[in-house]
């Protein structure tokens, strides 16, 4: 079982410098994919579409891979497939991003909390029936941890 | 860039036999997963999800992967990464599950259209608030397309 880079996700984040969850962008143009030109002809038909899936390999996530994680907000520790840790046992990122504009092989998109220069393994269509689950919830994660949460979503000061 | 399989996907289709979109499951114990028993503990806190992101690798497609690929339904030519095809450069296959039960290393789930016995990379939250978009559409896919496909979801003849 082996991957291939098929592009590049460009963010402001550098190393040890991500949020843990995307902020809100202020700029159109600060992250965006650059697909590796051969890939090009797949990218037909995807402007269609409002929202997408990118997995990414992490690459930049260099720590131990625990079974349960701390949270940034609190000492509880949570089992590792609850949560969005980098740390996985299989380095995959998972985000769904707003598509913004195509122009030749980039892809402009809205914020994700991936580092400058990670790696593309795949793009997906995000399809209303198929992915929006209106009857999903948070689980573990409480009504006022996602409150704080969203207080970093937004970039605010708090 | 190299994976481990972590677990197997059980489910009742056996290859050339998985419906192109997952069918209503009639039997809750249809559709499940096995982890490895040395990352049981990673599933802690899972239970208290109602969905779940499944990634798995696409081990049993072998057919070649173009650059667009034709629905079943329709001759029109779709770029790749605006379909879920499995035919895919990185064979990551990616899927929105209900958290039925877990029994120990046992996951019960619902339906989603892999074939038995494949491979599982990762589990992940699906959280409200990041990974429901109500705002979101069907692309290329058209209205009624959609409700052909439904009616295959929906395991209904027509």
């Amino acid at each position: 079982m082996e991957l291939k880079s098929i592009g590049t996700i460009y963010t402001p984040y550098k190393n040890n410098d991500a949020p843990f969850q995307p902020l809100q962008n202020t700029e159109d143009d600060e992250f965006y994919i650059k697909l590796n030109e051969e890939y090009v002809e797949g990218l037909k038909d995807l402007d269609t579409l409002k929202y997408i899936y990118l997995l990414y390999y992490l690459d930049q996530n260099k720590e131990q891979t625990n079974l349960t994680v701390k949270t940034p907000w609190s000492d509880k520790e949570i089992g590792l497939f609850a949560t969005r840790s980098p740390n996985r046992i299989n380095s995959i990122g998972l985000s769904v991003v707003k598509l913004l504009k195509i122009e030749d092989n980039r892809i402009y998109i809205s914020s994700l909390d991936a580092f400058n220069g990670t790696p593309l393994l795949d793009i997906k269509p995000y399809m209303k029936d198929l992915d929006t689950k209106d009857d999903a919830d948070h689980g573990w994660l409480e009504e006022n941890d996602f409150e704080h949460l969203q207080l970093h979503i937004d970039g605010k000061t708090h």
